[in-house]
């Protein structure tokens, strides 16, 4: 792929210019240079030309980028070309949520069950998810080719958790427990910490208003 | 203060080492060396050093970290010795999560109040909260104190929210809109952007399948 040297910093913007891309898509623009793209996206254009090669030359001199074949090959790159399967652990309300947000379907990740291990809400309906007791998680993983779990439980007991699915070949963790979690290293977790982007929040407020 | 010119790449550590911090001393830890706090948090123990001396000096050499000053100190740095008052915005069950998480509010976070502005939402009773109408954030922001808003909304619509937030004083916008925001350089904006964490797991699945 030539693509293993790519820095995280770069990996991170990928999505954004997916997300960019799809927006000029939904308005019907076919073609778009780095200059144009820098004014909308907020990085410089030899950012964007620099972060775009690294992926091979997408751009034409004097023609700039074309649109849809770029937002194409960006998903491609984000593995976005492919379906995934998806498990929910925790179904609380932050579980519920994003299982039940449709913007990550559309995007080829589907949540195929919930799972919570408090004995009073396994077996409710959660629009088109009963919830199944947290014990079976085994099992479902094995029996149903799952890709991914995503975690919306607390940081107690979501190593134990997480060593269980790693050890029924779960290759992806989507963690909203405030845990490092460990892993092999064919596992990847990506993490979303609440209380650290909150935090974050606080600092660049209280910095702003001192100056 | 000193510490203007800190890069994000550090600020964005500091909740980390405020969590650990936070567990040693649940565990009753008061003393750690940077040796220590680098086998448990994972960055190396140069870069603690380092990360940490942009605050001032908080280790002694030979004696190592007080994890309950440093604690105490790196809250006063994120701002947590504070109180701030919040407004939620968009009552589904993202918003319901975040307005229903404890561990915001004991960190100084409160949510005051939730706003809705489908017709079917307000009025409704969410725990302590009854969803107000979002055609009253404006009144509600200036007679209640409000520092920080909550966006829990899809993007459309959310730009001319945020304009009507900071036109009455906002300050700090905690963002789960999958949009850029325009504010003014004193209004602090902090993105959770849900899509690109996922997108950026598929890219590292992708890419950790294919080594």
């Amino acid at each position: 792929m030539g693509s293993k040297n790519i820095s995280m910093a770069v990996i991170r913007r990928l999505p954004k210019y997916h997300r960019y891309l799809g927006d000029l898509l939904d308005k019907d623009i076919q073609r778009i240079s780095s200059k144009e793209l820098s004014d909308i996206i907020g990085f410089t254009a030899s950012q964007i030309r620099q972060d775009l090669n690294n992926f091979g030359g997408f751009g034409q001199q004097g023609y700039g980028y074309n649109v849809g074949a770029l937002h194409n090959e960006i998903g491609k790159i984000l593995g976005l070309d492919k379906q995934y399967n998806a498990i929910l652990i925790g179904a609380g309300n932050l579980g519920q949520a994003i299982a039940n947000y449709s913007g990550f379907r559309k995007a080829g990740f589907e949540v195929k069950a919930l799972f919570d291990a408090n004995p009073r809400m396994i077996g409710l309906k959660i629009r088109e998810f009963e919830v199944l007791d947290s014990e079976e998680i085994e099992d479902y993983v094995r029996d149903n080719d799952i890709d991914i779990a995503i975690l919306c439980i607390p940081k107690n007991g979501a190593q134990s958790i997480v060593n269980k699915l790693v050890n029924v070949g779960i290759k992806g963790i989507w963690n909203f427990a405030p845990i490092d979690l460990e892993v092999p290293k064919d596992v990847i977790v990506e993490n979303v910490n609440l209380t650290e982007s909150l935090f974050t929040l606080s600092y660049l407020m209280k910095e702003n208003e001192e100056m």
